[in-house]
């Protein structure tokens, strides 16, 4: 089932895509929801991120470009950062590249969305918990890293997290390929054999740190194979289960007042 | 006006707290909200945290020793940190010590509740867009730090983030003085004179990364004077304008089952 948001003549919706039509729902993706009976065709629609996520939890550097660079020893501490709900927008939206620096790198991932309750949860139960998945572009200023490692700044700035364009709930995580496309070129395109930190063991590492919730969106990271992108460059992320996620980048429309 | 969040006979409410009593109020505290006529007395209520923080955001170092240690120079790019809703407590509650490690570090800081949206803001707007101040402990077990400098998992342990007990919004965050008793004996006690990057500066330029909005909650930094602490110790934070955040740390109480 895939779960959208959407905006149609400036309201905005919730409904589940089925081929060429959306068909509205009213209620809690996550808990009890139901079918209002009005329907929208897909092409008359602006899709938003299909959901508001409560929190955003990223990994670093969780690829390698081929199976034998896969380490033999897992890191004891995963490299996990978050991004503020505030950096989501949905497909189309454009990217904004902040003011002090030139270009920024996109990030095509498999984005997990939380539907249940988790704490201290096993690896074997870590797909009961999940909803679905979407695909999502960490956006990435290195010029913003802080020179002692912290990512914050560089991970937060409005516009950095687009996702979309569906919440797919039918879906074998393992089978996808993770895919981007800039400027028509291909540049990443891997199958999750290629992961270093499985979903199982980083949801189930999560859990064991913080008490998930539902709505939070874990990005799994990112393949081989991102590039640094500048003002125009259009970057197409796609998983062919769930779809494209295309957006433009951007630079501010006028200068900063201050 | 002192704001809280309370239990009463497990049921929760929204307070103002007069003198030694609160009394309820309903609405949404940040933009409309009226008194409901009824009152408990301050010494039967559990208090909680004041607020369900919309996201939390931690700022690193950011105290000297004594004014001749404050640096000529600014950082560029200040050390910002994200902490989970999920690790929010009350006052009060226990504070969990995680398996893995033996102690971690109590940091008794100010806490600022934004009030509106805030996207580039000057220095001169920033409490224009604060709605007050709390208490808050940012908790942090070094020992699950990141060897690359990233902090995320040390700092994001459920119950880390102690907040309460009222967020006042009539207070010159200048005047205040930050302490901390562990056991009794005071390990902190700092005037704002001696923290490096203002509170003007840290959501004026967080503003310029990120859209704050109501709720969130933006932790100052902790004066000089943290330490490890370990089972059973119990820590004072406190700002005598807004009151005492007491909390006990413990270790869990079972085994984790796997």
């Amino acid at each position: 089932m895939k779960f959208t948001r959407f905006t149609f003549e400036d309201k905005k919706y919730t409904g589940v895509v089925h081929n060429e039509m959306i068909r509205e729902i009213k209620g809690n993706i996550f808990t009890e929801w139901e079918y209002t009976g009005q329907n929208f065709a897909v092409d008359e629609v602006k899709f938003l991120a299909p959901l508001v996520p409560n929190q955003i939890i990223g990994i670093g550097a969780n690829f390698v470009a081929k199976k034998e660079d896969l380490p033999d020893e897992l890191p004891e501490i995963p490299v996990f950062f978050f991004k503020p709900t505030s950096s989501v927008i949905g497909p189309e939206d454009e990217i904004v590249i902040p003011q002090g620096c030139s270009e920024v790198k996109f990030e095509s991932e498999l984005a997990v969305v939380i539907g249940r309750e988790a704490k201290d949860i096993s690896e074997s139960e870590v797909f009961d918990y999940v909803f679905g998945y979407t695909v999502g572009n960490d956006v990435t200023a290195p010029a913003f890293f802080h020179e002692a490692g912290h990512w914050t700044i560089g991970k937060s700035f409005d516009t950095f997290t687009p996702l979309g364009p569906v919440v797919e709930t039918e879906l074998n995580p393992k089978d996808v390929r993770v895919k981007a496309v800039l400027n028509g070129s291909e540049k990443q395109n891997s199958g999750m054999d290629l992961m270093i930190i499985s979903i199982e063991k980083m949801i189930s590492y999560l859990s064991k740190v913080m008490t998930l919730v539902p709505g939070d969106v874990i990005l799994t990271g990112s393949p081989v194979g991102a590039e640094f992108v500048g003002e125009h460059d259009v970057i197409e992320c796609t998983i062919e289960e769930i779809g494209t996620l295309r957006n433009k980048f951007t630079v501010p429309s006028r200068e900063l007042q201050r």
